[in-house]
């Protein structure tokens, strides 16, 4: 067997089994969508990753211990982050589950919530339970772009992401409707990490295949270790970072363990977790370059995501990519300070095709060249460790002018 | 027994038993000061700190192999860093050491050196030899100035530091000539940690007690831990950071171990270096403002470090403080992303003498005084965690449009 992914409309409404409504209910400025309602048609497996940060957001605890093989609901807001709100966020949260669930007549704990937005205020819950209403009479199987709207804080576009994936053994004689196939969809928030008060990144996805909860969350673990996982702005972790998946088992692929389906099941979550990592990246505030970094050679994938945090959260080596400058020493310097264990003497680095270190010594390169490939939107750099088998890729960005006047203005 | 510090001058020369020089040799802009040569008159025993960097510079390595009882002299050059040029580089700064031993009448192996500037560059021998010459004519017990402002690169300010410790048991009724006293002085480079091309802090002190290597190794790694290990700019460490310690012993004072003049003499070297550390800090590339972060009721060192370094190396914070911005949940959001172990729920922040989160929950309070306080040069910052007995003071600073200007246009 064989499988083929194509790019469908659609974004998270894109699977069969699951409508979505986005409204506006008055935790963001007049007109602006700040609140979305998904309803899964029939029970769906439900799996996440959620923010490592201490102050987890009541939310985001809530979603965990909501999360089973009977999913009927999510509910997302923005505007509020219900974040450093004690024991009254812990209530507020569960009491929008309530809601909810009684508009989707299920049980609270059918129900997934996810919140984002200002910290340390408490959810006005009129408006919370006002927008589940109205939100609810708005669901629809084509919603998935009004719930993308409703998730973004200070995103300047939105994020969507949406495959089909057939089965193509049959090559392409068979016709479509004769050969299996799923889908998967998508939305995500976030301008980067680099906006915690607004906690920052939440991704949301749906697909139709039928899988246990235990091989969804498998799935989805690996995937974010590929996709959110590789991309930094400023090395920032929110209070309510939260990646959802729910599988609503409408479609006629069934993934019951290992196999061609599974591998293809994971690639497609890949790309589309991909497909959004990099939608988030490129909105990120007052960039003006993504820098996509590999590092090769590296013994193993800790050491490789190690050196691609230190070299990408460096406020040296971000400046030095701002003022296009080929400045290798600040990447030799970022990597040397990670505490990763590897051999200065066997580094070679690359940025795009002109190397500009060897055997951890400086070589002379053409400048003219090195300022091409600077001057670039998307700018490749390869540090090669020449120590083992693991390649990673990770995206990340400058540091600008427009950063700096971003966020030193930004909660007044 | 009690003992009295007293600021006095001399900077590093303060001390009896040394003599230091600056000159000019062509490493920096011509009349640019860039080649210091200190001479130890009796054999000195020696301690140093070093970069954790793994691209760690050869006269580095060079330094720490030379560390003994016994040392007569030191070379510090500024304008070339001597990193990432391996075994040539190696060779150039035992040359450097062999020239000055040569002059000074020793062996190779009882000089240190250091070096700091751009990285990646051989060291152009002839200028490093004709400096040494004409630096040991010059070689003189007031010399000290001299010698700070060769060692800087960015700095726009010398840094100097120096203290007689008079032992003061006796009451006001003695006379200064009948009461055993020492003293200690010191210099530093570095704007910071913040511009690793130019291999970024340096710093050197002598004083005059008589002490064996061991002990004035344990005092120098203390003080280290609570002085240039508490200030961050940017939470780089360059390849050629250093500081190191020289006793001459030409005082009358002998520090054999534990007791009151050793602990007399911990406190005056903790003294001069946080005298040293914060003049860095205060000197930070496009600094506007000093955070001087007292975290308390930390279980250990540890703890208190890693969640201080989180909140000084945040973008998002610095960003906020240069904005005059009370942003308190950047603060918490950093602190819980630090991967220290604390409880969210027990902490409290204090913005000066204003309480802005209580207990892991936020709190309404006055934004005029808060913008006060903000409105400082030194704006301190509180944060309790309630958890135990450590209380760690580290100082950071704000991230302005100005260090993006200064690092995004420097090599070039």
């Amino acid at each position: 067997m064989s499988h083929k992914m194509e790019k469908v409309e659609g974004g998270i409404t894109a699977a069969g089994g699951v409508e979505a409504a986005g409204v506006h209910c008055g935790l963001k400025k007049e007109g602006e969508k700040d609140l979305a309602l998904f309803r899964l048609l029939q029970p769906a497996a439900a799996a996440g990753v959620f923010t490592t940060n201490r102050f987890k957001a009541p939310p985001v605890t809530l979603a965990e211990k909501h999360l089973t093989n009977s999913i009927k609901g999510l509910v997302v807001n923005s505007g509020n982050a219900n974040a450093c709100t004690g024991e009254q966020g812990f209530k507020d949260a569960f009491s929008t589950a309530q809601k909810a669930a009684q508009k989707l007549d299920c049980h609270p704990e059918e129900v997934l919530v996810a919140s984002t937005g200002v910290i340390g205020v408490y959810l006005p819950m009129d408006k919370i339970y006002s927008g589940i209403e109205l939100a609810f009479e708005e669901l629809s199987p084509r919603g998935g772009r009004d719930a993308a709207e409703a998730i973004l804080t200070t995103d300047t576009v939105i994020k969507e992401t949406s495959y089909r994936v057939v089965d193509d053994s049959t090559g392409d004689g068979g016709t479509e409707g004769e050969r299996p196939y799923f889908y998967i969809g998508g939305t995500a928030k976030g301008s980067g990490m680099i906006c915690p008060d607004m906690a920052t990144m939440l991704a949301f996805l749906v697909t139709d295949v039928k899988i246990s909860r235990d091989l969804l969350q498998k799935a989805l673990q690996e995937a974010v270790k590929y996709s959110f996982n590789t991309i930094t702005v400023d090395g920032e972790t929110s209070t309510n970072d939260a990646v959802l998946l729910m599988a609503t088992g409408s479609s006629d692929v069934e993934i019951a363990g290992e196999g061609e389906t599974w591998e293809a099941f994971k690639e497609a979550l890949l790309v589309a977790c991909r497909d959004l990592s990099y939608q988030i990246i490129a909105d990120g505030e007052g960039i003006t370059k993504i820098i996509k970094l590999t590092v090769k050679g590296a013994p193993d994938y800790e050491t490789a995501r190690t050196i691609s945090r230190s070299i990408l959260n460096s406020a040296l080596v971000k400046t030095a990519f701002f003022g296009e400058d080929a400045n290798w020493g600040r990447i030799i310097t970022a990597m040397g300070a990670s505490g990763a264990d590897f051999s200065p003497h066997k580094v070679d680095i690359f940025l795009g095709d002109v190397q500009v270190t060897s055997a951890g010594r400086g070589l002379v390169f053409d400048e003219d060249r090195a300022a091409q490939v600077l001057a670039q939107r998307e700018v490749p750099l390869l540090v090669d460790l020449h120590l083992g088998p693991e390649t990673l890729t990770t995206w990340g960005c400058d540091l600008s002018y427009e950063y700096v006047s971003i966020n030193s203005a930004y909660r007044s």
